[in-house]
């Protein structure tokens, strides 16, 4: 099986990725710590195209030469806002007719692989490398999905657990 | 939404781990560059309880501090084994009776949504971060799967593509 090359792979131009239809899903980040795991992300949300990623606290912006690095450039494709309070990131989107989930693990979440997309504008939080998503912001969630973890440590990375989880969510928006 | 408590996860100790039936999944990574993706590919491999990790090439290798601190400690559970050439690794693989399939953007690839479990031992291989997987270890495989994507970036960090594979293959290995 012949590799494709850079250009057989019908990658969008910025401007065609700016005039693309998104899908309804967007990405919260509540006080991620690392620049890589938020370059990752963008990395993430710019292949499967999600509309936006909201950054949170103390989670790093653009413009940043290390965000630049490590998205290699998909922070200039896909659209993102910051909010210093996730509590407000989150009221807002519930405002806005998102329903909003957190990325972890709680009481009566959903396990990832019985999460169905039944239609509408969903977010997802993931939280700090370390601490999680914070309790005061899962308790306005409208719920929780969890990816079931059969090892011996406590979580997966960050970006990882964003990348699985997304993945999750739009390949059902997409081909379910 | 309660958080739970690290003690209500229900982890494995290593011994329990070590014991554990694993899931008949091995991971090649051929030739990955940065140990941080090493240490994140061994933390993902221990929550997805998958059998092996095979390191080739340049491949970092525990021990290693490094590995330690982004594997948070998961390379010491997770087996793996070290071979310097990745066409000698997934030869053995292959007489070993494992389909191995590249994580690769090729032509005649399985798109990852229409990848189906079907039974049997899979091994997977994952590439370099800028080169993905040689063409030459690409031409020995039995197939390959590729996530779709649809932004203005050519590839998806490769500790996250790691990840939405191995959870989708999972996935189906276990709750099919």
């Amino acid at each position: 099986m012949r590799k494709l090359l850079i250009e057989e792979l019908g990658r969008k131009s910025i401007e065609q990725y700016a005039s693309s239809e998104k899908l309804p899903l967007t990405v919260v980040l509540d006080n991620v710590r690392s620049i890589y795991n938020v370059g990752s992300v963008f990395r993430t949300a710019d292949a499967l195209l999600i509309e936006k990623v909201v950054l949170c606290g103390i989670t790093a912006c653009p413009p940043s030469d290390e965000i630049h690095k490590t998205a290699l450039g998909a922070e200039l494709s896909v659209p993102w806002i910051y909010e210093e309070d996730t509590l407000e990131a989150v009221n807002r989107l519930k405002e806005e007719g998102y329903k909003v989930l957190a990325a972890e693990q709680v009481e009566g979440s959903i396990a990832l692989q019985n999460y169905s997309y039944v239609g509408g504008k969903i977010a997802i939080v993931f939280g700090h490398e370390v601490k999680g998503v914070r309790q005061d912001v899962v308790d306005i969630c409208h719920g929780a999905i969890e990816i079931p973890q059969f090892g011996t440590k406590h979580s997966l990375n960050v970006s990882v657990s964003a990348g699985i989880v997304m993945w999750e969510v739009v390949k059902q928006m997409m081909f379910k």
